[in-house]
């Protein structure tokens, strides 16, 4: 990989400290000290001694005994080692991206082999403890702090997310009944199963907080009959939204709102939220709860579809600052404070955990095929930076440190409840 | 009715309070003041004005004009007006038991009636805080405690209880996909429901915390070629379970252990409970955690079934005072605790509400055609506190103010997952 340069890169400079910051190491740059392999060494220990090996800038291999490496981790520069030790979480994205740091072999199963060691109970002393230190907290997810956090991720070009996306362009988990499904049919059968969790029937109105471009809305009105009104805060899907129900005549039955889910106005027989309590923050549940209280048809039916945890547990540092600002998982038990509060029945929780490693293995893979048309619209740092992104992700659904819950409720006194959940799967 | 003699009763005599306790109301014993008419009225201010017309000793029949009354309540002292307006949770079910209240009409539709009053936020003040405020603690469920809480309830006779549960004496809610099933047929679709959760299949070893008359177990090991180690606390019911698995023929598969949850030892892979949780009290919830974690296999499921709420809130003060000591209905909220302390993965909740409604149906159907016998085996007073309580309970499912939540989890990092819950429906 040829030498990057601060120009050239569009993520932060803090990442690229090997020219200057790092001065005060003086030992020759070939050469490795023993304070430095003893690092390495206290990596992989505290990382739960993983099958990974990792290379030096010298070409030192240091590795645990008996261990057939999965993948190789290349150190290019002493900076990098010393940067990945101070803070892991944070750092190694930014290192990756700029290339200062490498992996040979499989870039997930890598991500994963090492999630799943940082989260056994060991060696939760030293520098584990000083990674969860520095693990920074979510930016606020304010009016106005939610709109720049979104506009953060979601506006940097429909183009570009059309290159990996589904035809519906559904930038959420797909639903996987049958492995065999392409992502097109597991997009649109997870978009059946939340309508079919929602019993929606003709005639329904239905509120969608925070629709991403809109596909979730169009298929509930042209497939079940209902009319929806769409809230997003991300210009730029809006306005794809808005085109697209143009271009598929069902102006008269979708109606996109660019405006906070905080500010819904109206009565709708159906709730429904894809993806978007990631970006709400725990603050806000009750919040939350309360809109949905506010909105919600004496016997409505509400659905909320979020990224979780099985305990508490802040984002990858590294994801939170430069992919999703102000994301954060939360767990059951924190997502219940938004049902608690106002007292609606959770009538249906599933997971689908593995639905998202298998999602993301097709995301990861079509956006390998257009690497090159992405290194075009942006760069290869970017490329690099998202390619992480998407293998980190899948490892960490793969891994179990990253959940996917449908939570399915409604009003406390509603008893228009199906006899069971058969009705799902005929 | 005729009169009652504090000999006769077989509840406390505190109830009984109208021949001295309450002396000190001097008016003459057939006349209403107009303090009593004012107090009589506030009741059903304060239950949020139910259909409901309150007839007092002397025949005054006092109702909110316009509502068409579902039922009357009977108050056949001027004792009973005060104690009911005092501590309605507690005094309404000692006060009924002993027939100085009675209802005239349909017994669940008038509970019904008064919960969902009740559970607005209306009224606020005065007496309902005072109702708030009395609300009593439930016993505490230590080794010892949980002994004693558990005698009370399970011991008071099998033949008792075999009159009105199912053949396979099932004392928590049925499962009717179909609501035309027997309660039979209701109860062994529950079973089957819960084994196809655990994915049980030949071979594997199953432990049950609580396992009642051991029904349950039977089936799992007859049915699903497992082999079963059944905890439960109480005497009775674990003498019946194990001289029904010897007629069954079932020794070699099911063993019952006469031992508190708190004390499983061994590996399991899965871990089953249905209807115990009631009895755990939440403070110990992070040792039913910490027992799952201990017992449970590496890739080992489990199952939690338990009466729940969708807001905190005690078990109704009678209940849990003279029928369920100890016995607390927790929220998904709480019941997180379980499973976050470890990091299981929570995989499927269901609410299965209304098919406890239509449980406690059949029971009181049947509990009804038997109250003759159930007298003879008890006394009146018996009879109708448990008729309260099986009609208390079917209130509380129908209107809301309870909820049955089946929780399935496994480990985190369990991968051996269905890639969808249709198998439960073929």
């Amino acid at each position: 990989m040829k030498k990057n340069t601060v120009a050239q890169l569009s993520i932060p400079a803090v990442a690229h400290g090997h020219s200057n910051g790092d001065s005060t190491f003086t030992s020759t740059p070939g050469s490795v000290t023993t304070l430095e392999r003893w690092l390495a060494h206290k990596i992989l220990e505290i990382t739960g001694n993983p099958p990974v090996c990792i290379v030096l800038w010298n070409g030192d291999e240091i590795a645990v005994a008996n261990n057939q490496p999965v993948a190789r981790l290349i150190v290019r520069d002493r900076g990098a080692l010393y940067r990945l030790m101070l803070n892991p979480n944070l750092n190694f994205g930014d290192l990756y991206s700029v290339g200062r740091l490498d992996v040979e072999g499989d870039l997930r199963r890598f991500l994963e082999t090492v999630y799943s060691g940082i989260s056994t109970d060991r060696g939760i002393y030293g520098f584990k403890r000083l990674w969860k230190f520095l693990h920074t907290r979510p930016r606020a997810n304010t009016l106005a702090g939610s709109r720049n956090n979104i506009h953060h991720h979601y506006d940097i070009g429909n183009d570009f997310y059309a290159l990996w996306l589904d035809e519906a362009m559904q930038y959420t988990c797909a639903y996987f009944p049958d492995t065999r499904l392409t992502l097109e049919q597991a997009q649109i059968a997870k978009m059946d199963h939340v309508a079919r969790k929602l019993q929606l029937k003709p005639g329904d109105t239905v509120v969608e907080a925070g629709c991403g471009w809109g596909g979730l809305a169009r298929h509930m009105a042209r497939h079940y009959g209902v009319t929806v009104r769409a809230y997003n805060i991300s210009h730029e899907q809006v306005d794809f939204a808005r085109g697209q129900a143009k271009a598929e005549g069902l102006r008269d039955r979708v109606e996109y709102i660019e405006d906070d889910y905080r500010n819904i106005a109206g009565k709708y027989d159906v709730f429904v939220s894809v993806g978007m309590l990631e970006h709400v923050g725990t603050a806000h549940y009750p919040e939350l709860g309360e809109v949905i209280h506010r909105c919600l048809a004496p016997n409505g039916r509400g659905l909320i579809h979020s990224i979780g945890r099985n305990k508490p547990d802040l984002m990858n540092a590294w994801v939170e600052k430069r992919i999703f600002p102000g994301a954060y998982p939360a767990t059951l038990k924190e997502m219940m404070t938004i049902f608690e509060g106002r007292g609606f029945s959770v009538l249906d929780v599933e997971n689908l955990r593995l639905h998202y490693t298998k999602t993301l293995e097709h995301w990861l893979a079509r956006f390998d095929q257009h690497a090159d048309k992405i290194e075009g619209m942006f760069d290869q740092y970017f490329v690099r930076a998202w390619r992480l992104y998407l293998a980190g992700s899948g490892a960490a659904f793969n891994s179990g440190s990253l959940q996917l819950f449908q939570v399915g409720f409604t009003r406390g006194k509603n008893n228009q409840l199906p006899s069971s959940r058969a009705h799902l799967y005929r």
